[in-house]
C-alpha cells in the first residue's frame, strides 16, 4: 500500500469538500490504486470558526509553515484563493519538494509561467484541473485527452454566476437585479459578486485556457473583458424575437502568429449547443486539430465540483509512477505568439438605443454607420405609445470593433438618441 | 530522446490517418516529450492495393507475425477492427510483451475482461480512448479526469451515422431511405450500414462505457438494441409538433445493484442539449457523483478523428514513467451488480398507429391501455380526406415496457387499427 501524506491549507467550503470526498472513496482509492490518502494537516486562518466535526484536534493548525515545512508532507493542497499568501504557499511548497494541487485560477492565470518553471526545477508536481470548471475535466483533455492535435480555438461558457444570472432573466423574466439577488440567496454568488459579473473571473479561466491551448502565457489585464452589468431586459427580449440567447463568453482563436483573447457577452443562434447551456452550468468548446469541435460541460462551480477535481487530481498524481515525466513540462510557450488588439477584432453587432421619434433620426444613424463601412443587416423599431423616444434595435453586418467604436460614439452624440446606446457581438461559432 | 517503436496492423483510413498526424507532430512529440515515434512495420493483407506513397517500402508486409514477432516493436497498434483475427493479435501482442493500443469496439466490448487480464499479467498497456467517440477523450475521462467520481448513469449519441440520419431527416425532410444514401454519399455510411442503423455499434460502445462507469462488463446480447430504421417522416413530424426530437440514444443506469442497458430511438425536449447535438456528432452524457452531469461531445467518426484518439493514446503511453501503473488495472469488475430486464424499465411512450376512422376506436384503445394501467396524457388525430384511415399519435404517462408490449399486441389486433403500431421512448434526461 502507497501512502501519501496530505497537508490541506484552506478549510473553507471546497476544502471541507476535499476531506468529506476523500474519506467516502477511501476504499476505491485503496482497491484500485493500492493508495491511502492521509490527510497530516489542516491549516486555516479561522479553523476555530469551521466545522471541524470528524477531524482530530491534533491536525489543526493556524501556522502555515506547520504544512509547507513538514518533511512528512507529499502533496499540499491549497484552497485559500487570491494572490497572497498563496503564491508564497506553492512556491514554498514546491521549493520543498512537495507536489501541489489547487483550485486557484487567479494565481496560476498571474504566476502560471514561474511557478511552473519552479515545480519543474524542483521536480515536482503542480495540479490545478478545479481552476477553470471545477471538475469537468477540461485541464486533462487538453493536455492529455487530446495531445495528439493542435488547437485553433476555446471558447465557452466558464462563469456560473453570469451564466445562472442570463438564464434567470431569459427563463424567468428577471431584471438583472432580481436574478443577481437569487443567485445570492441561493449561494452561485458571493455577497460581492464583482469579480463574477464585471467579467474577471472568466478572463482568469481564459488565460489559463489559452495557455494550455497555444502555449501563450497572456496578461489577464490584456484580456479584453467586458461583463454582464449592462444587458437589460429589454435586450433579453429582443434577442429572443430574433431566435437568439445572450450568453457571457469567453472566446481566444489563434490566427497564425496572432491571438485574439476576449470575454463579452455574446447573441448565439439557440440552434446552437451552447444555447442550451443554463443555470450554473459551464461549457467549454475546443477547436481541435485534427479532430474538430470538442464541447465538455458540467456544473462549473460549487462545494463538491471543485472537491472531484481537486481529489482526481490526487487519485492522477498517485497513478503515476515514480519517474513519471512532469506534468509541468507540458507548459512551454510559444514565443512567436502575439495577442492582438481588440479594436481588429470583427464580429456582427446587436445595437440598442432610444431615438426621438422623428423622421430622420434612422436616417441619420445608417449614414454615420455608412461612413464606417459598417452595413445594416435589420432594423426593428418597436412603437411605444407613452412615450416620445423608441426602442431601436439595429443589427449589422461584420465590422471592426475600432469601427463600431467611432460610430457609436457618434450616434451618442445626435440629440435625438436618449442615453448610451447599447452594444452586444453576434458571434458566428462553428 | 526515448525512441518507442511502433509496429502498426491494418492500413486502412484510419490507419494510414495515425502515420500522418504522427508525422505532423514528430517535432512536437520531440519537443515536449522528449520521444520519437518509430513506425518500423505496417502490415496490411492488401498492402499492395493500399496508398503507401511516403512509407518505406521495407516497412511494408501482409504477414501479421511480422509485428506480433518482433522484438524491436514495442506497441502494436491493431486497426482491422472485428473480432478474427484481431483478437489473436492482440492477445499474442500482449503475450510477447508488447503494450497494444486499438480503435476496435467489438473486441473490447466482447472480450475486454479477457484482454484486460492478459495486459495485466503481461504488465502491458491496452489503449482504446478511440473505440467509442473516435477522439473525444470519453474513456480517459472517466478513468482519470473524473477518477474521484461515482458514475450513477452514462447516456447519449454514439452512433454518428444514425444520428446524421436522423437530422437529415428533421431538417431537410428526407425520409429515412433518402437519408441513408445521402449518408453513404458522404462516407458516413458503410455500403452495407446494418451495424449502425440495427443499433448494434452503440451497443458495442455502451457496454464499454458500462463497464468503465459501473465496472461490470456487459454482454452486449444482453444489451436490448433497437435500431432507427422504423422512424418514419411522421413520426419526426409529429415530434416536431410536439416540440421533441428524435435520437438514437444509448443509456445505461445504476440503481443499486441493478443495471439497465438499452439503446433505442428515443424522443426528447428540445430545450435539452442532446437535442442540438446533430449530424455526425456523438454526446455522451455521464451522471457523476459528486460532480453531477458531464457532457463531452465531439464528431464520432471518421479518418482524422480516431487517429487523433490513437495518437492522444501513444503520447499517454510515451508521457508515462517506466514503472507507472498499468492502466488495465482500472477494469475491475463489481460482481455484485446485475443487469435488469428491458421489462422492468419504465418510460413514456408516443405510439401512433392507423386507425379506421370510426367512432369507438380510440375508446377501444383507451381501454386496452387502461387495462395495463398506462395512463394516456394527449391524443392528437389528425384528420386525412383522400383516406379512411387516420393517423393517431398518443403520448403515455409512465409504464413499464411489459405493460406496453401487452398493450401494443392487443391494439395491433384490432380491426380497426391498420398495420404495426409504432412505440417510441420518450425519456427524461435529468
Amino acid at each position: 500500500m502507497h501512502k501519501i501524506t496530505i497537508g490541506l491549507i484552506g478549510f473553507g467550503t471546497v476544502g471541507s469538500g476535499v476531506v468529506e470526498l476523500l474519506q467516502k472513496r477511501k476504499n476505491f482509492i485503496k482497491n484500485r490504486f493500492n493508495t491511502e490518502f492521509v490527510i497530516k494537516t489542516v491549516c486555516d486562518l479561522e479553523i476555530k470558526k469551521r466545522d471541524t466535526t470528524g477531524l482530530n484536534k491534533t491536525l489543526l493548525t493556524t501556522n502555515i509553515n506547520d504544512v509547507v515545512d513538514d518533511k512528512d508532507i507529499d502533496v499540499v493542497i491549497e484552497l485559500i484563493g487570491g494572490l497572497s499568501p498563496a503564491k508564497d504557499i506553492v512556491v514554498n511548497s514546491l521549493n520543498n519538494g512537495k507536489h501541489v494541487v489547487t483550485a486557484n485560477k487567479a494565481l496560476i492565470s498571474n504566476y502560471g509561467k514561474e511557478l511552473f518553471k519552479i515545480a519543474q526545477k524542483n521536480k515536482c508536481h503542480l495540479y490545478f484541473e478545479s481552476s477553470v470548471g471545477a471538475g469537468i475535466p477540461i485541464i486533462k483533455s487538453i493536455t492529455e485527452g487530446l495531445v495528439g492535435n493542435k488547437f485553433n480555438a476555446v471558447y465557452g461558457i466558464i462563469n456560473g454566476t453570469c451564466n445562472f444570472i442570463l438564464s434567470e432573466m431569459t427563463e424567468k423574466n428577471f431584471s438583472f437585479e432580481d436574478a443577481l439577488k437569487e443567485a445570492q440567496r441561493l449561494g452561485y454568488a458571493e455577497s460581492d459578486p464583482t469579480l463574477d459579473i464585471n467579467g474577471m473571473d472568466s478572463a482568469h479561466k481564459l488565460a489559463i485556457l489559452a495557455q494550455l491551448t497555444f502555449g501563450k502565457f497572456l496578461n489577464v489585464k490584456d484580456i479584453y473583458t467586458e461583463g454582464i452589468t449592462q444587458i437589460s431586459h429589454d435586450d433579453i427580449e429582443y434577442a429572443k424575437s430574433l431566435n437568439l440567447t445572450i450568453k457571457l463568453l469567453a472566446i481566444a482563436k489563434k490566427h497564425n502568429n496572432k491571438i485574439e483573447a476576449r470575454v463579452h457577452p455574446t447573441l448565439i443562434s439557440n440552434n446552437h449547443p451552447l444555447a442550451s447551456i443554463n443555470s450554473v452550468y459551464n461549457a467549454v468548446y475546443l477547436d481541435a486539430d485534427p479532430l474538430g469541435k470538442i464541447l465538455l460541460s458540467g456544473e462549473g462551480a460549487g462545494r463538491m465540483a471543485a472537491a472531484s477535481g481537486v481529489v482526481s487530481d490526487l487519485i492522477n498524481y498517485a497513478s503515476k509512477g515514480a519517474d513519471r515525466r512532469l506534468i509541468c513540462n507540458l507548459y512551454d510557450e510559444n514565443t512567436k505568439l502575439r495577442l492582438g488588439s481588440i479594436d481588429d477584432v470583427e464580429t456582427k453587432f446587436y445595437i440598442r438605443f432610444l431615438a426621438g421619434d422623428k423622421p430622420g433620426v434612422l436616417s441619420k444613424i445608417s449614414g454615420i454607420l455608412g461612413k464606417q463601412g459598417i452595413s445594416i443587416n435589420s432594423v426593428t423599431q418597436k412603437v411605444h405609445n407613452k412615450t416620445s423616444s423608441v426602442p431601436v434595435v439595429m443589427l449589422t453586418d461584420y465590422t471592426s470593433e475600432k469601427k463600431l467604436r467611432i460610430a457609436l460614439k457618434m450616434i451618442k452624440k445626435l440629440s435625438t438618441v436618449k442615453g448610451t446606446p447599447v452594444a452586444i457581438r453576434m458571434e458566428k461559432l462553428w
